[in-house]
């Protein structure tokens, strides 16, 4: 627990052990605001989308909702018409209980692809969740999150809006199947500000693109992502709209850092992972073949493992450009770990580059800098070692 | 060594320890056909394309050879106008060597890449090359290839054509970097067969989609690949072209098999490879989607983990398919592991079909397939399992 302070004006939480598929680990909880919120949302790209997914892009369409019922052990993905009835069900024993509309109430699950849920867990566990909500129980809502995350994640930030303060808090969960366009990766953010419904969509995608979606573990994208921002305006400032270019540049600011500091927690956390590496791309055509190599480098196994070996192999990362399908000259490359320069203009600098570069890599974070010069684009993506414990860890996940 | 004899009418082979990188293997070898031979070649599609490939595609133009001289250790990738100089510089000595065109050399190189190759190696080691020259010699070129390879890959198949027999022999490396299009994978075909230069190159291409590019291990290409197939015609067989499909088809069914069953060792001797999964895919609107499909799925390291720990995690493969960008309908998919059906129309078929596919994963060697039902396509990919073992080695491949 990273033990920040997740209180935010009319936001309760609550989570308990309901036997969703374990015994004896907190797997179901809510999160509730005192008052309907203006609510958006971003989901998996996937083709394949898990029943709480459909659910929510469903409810979402009128752009406001009171409450997130969040379970981990089972993701109700590929459960076909009984999966969609069982997310319908425990969405109203939630609506029920807190006695609201059941449109008010998005659904979230994570966990094993294809099993069913069982609905009484979630009818026996709902009058103590209920019970238990309170402001200081959003730090329990992230734990019970987690699949095989090791620390929940969790962010503030606070921002100034028309002279008043308005708050965000963060909750992720995810550490694998983590990619570009997200993952088995849960993200709520909760504010007190009060934005406007088109304006809150936008602001959250933006967000998004520049943190969950740069993000890489192991290049899986998963049938339950889900980002949601609940805006409850109980902070009491002018309503942010687009009428307001400088108030949305101010909480765009305030929300973006949020997200990224989330999306950091994840890779930092991917799946045995032991190193957080930022793959930088300059000098390509456009941003978006930036982004492509980028992300090319950054979920390359051969590069992620000379990561975890602490190797300076930039043959394996001039390889992946190589294969990333972007124009670019390979005589022109130039690529640095941090700031020590291996290559230039697509020639290894030699011995002692290399004995620095090796340094870098031993520590815990650190970057590649490529520059292509061959135009304006620019791209960043963030991504983790591939180690023996990833491999460990996926080789018995349902176990 | 699976001990199959290499030999062909005029061709000859010969392995040294040259020391390109390290002391005391075979890392220096030679091909030589007593005649000319027609030569067709397929390589890298990287943009990084290294020196003896760029050699290669120039000097293969007028579709004739006679030799190909390859190393091990240095993959000569990344090494600018001097990589290019020393490609020719030791092309030019097995010329000389043995009294031919510097036109008729091809090169290969494969190992670490971003080094120099150094000149005096090859200078010094060339007599003794050119004098072993046999045709018992083949053997130790498939030796002299290998890199992270655990075993030399070879196979011999023979044909009739013309009512002449035909001979064709194989030699491959590639353990790793492996992947559609190709990686660092080396194959020379070598046949007495006489065939006509423009039928030989449009059968080559077609074999090699059908073989070296669809495997994959860890979804890397590289910047050296190779596939080169000379034909010196000393079978005296009519010659092979365009004008006889009966004899082209012979020829290239006689081919594909030959270059499949390499292709096959490669993913068997996959970097840390424990089982040789094909993953099969129809019922895609089209070819192109149905391998796109099974590539996705094929490179997938959750999946290929799964394989690993025998887990018949199913979710984790359609959730490859959902992101794989492909259409299809997910409340329409069947995937069976081997025989054993686990999900059908999408929906998971529960503990007993569980138990048996988990059994199916045991297997060595076994198949995924999926039905998507929604058009024509059909595609398969060759891959294999994603081991602890596999991270090991790379994270620490060039120590």
């Amino acid at each position: 627990m990273s033990g920040v302070d997740l209180q935010v004006h009319g936001f309760l939480g609550a989570a308990v052990k309901a036997h969703v598929r374990k015994k004896d680990r907190l797997d179901l909880a809510l999160i509730y605001s005192t008052v309907p919120a203006v609510a958006a949302g971003v989901f998996t790209t996937s083709r394949v989308k898990a029943a709480p997914v459909v659910l929510d892009m469903e409810r979402l369409h009128n752009g406001r909702a009171q409450a997130i019922l969040v379970n981990s052990g089972i993701a109700n993905a590929c459960t076909g018409a009984e999966g969609m009835r069982l997310a319908r069900a425990t969405s109203r024993l939630a609506a029920e209980g807190l006695g609201i509309a059941e449109e008010l109430v998005q659904v979230a699950s994570t966990g094993v692809i294809g099993e069913q849920l069982r609905y009484h867990p979630f009818d026996v566990a709902m009058d103590e969740l209920v019970g238990k909500l309170s402001p200081e129980g959003l730090a329990q809502v992230a734990l019970a999150m987690m699949t095989t995350d090791t620390v929940a994640k969790t962010a503030v930030r606070t921002g100034v809006i028309g002279g008043k303060e308005v708050k965000l808090a963060g909750l992720a969960k995810g550490s694998g199947m983590i990619m570009p366009n997200m993952a088995t990766m849960l993200g709520f953010v909760l504010t007190d500000a009060a934005v406007a419904g088109e304006t809150l969509a936008i602001m959250l995608k933006r967000a998004t693109d520049r943190s969950f979606n740069v993000i890489t573990v192991d290049g899986d994208t998963s049938t339950n992502d889900t980002v949601l921002l609940f805006a409850n305006g109980l902070a009491g400032n002018p309503v942010v709209d687009g009428s307001d270019t400088a108030a949305m540049a101010r909480f765009q600011e305030v929300l973006d850092d949020l997200m990224k500091d989330l999306a950091m927690q994840i890779v930092r956390d991917g799946e045995g992972a032991t190193k957080l590496v930022t793959v930088r791309v300059k000098g390509a055509p456009g941003d978006e073949e930036a982004l492509l190599a980028a992300r090319t480098i950054a979920n390359s196994p051969l590069v992620k493992t000379a990561f975890f070996g602490e190797d300076a192999n930039w043959g394996r990362i001039i390889a992946a450009l190589g294969r990333s399908g972007i124009d670019f000259d390979a005589t022109q490359v130039d690529i640095a770990f941090d700031d020590v320069v291996m290559v230039r203009n697509g020639l290894g600098q030699g011995g002692e580059a290399e004995a620095r570069a090796t340094e870098v890599l031993k520590r815990k974070e650190f970057a590649v800098n490529i520059d292509l010069k061959g135009g304006p684009g620019v791209g960043e993506v963030y991504t983790c070692d591939f180690s023996i414990d990833y491999v460990k860890i996926n080789a018995d996940y349902r176990s």
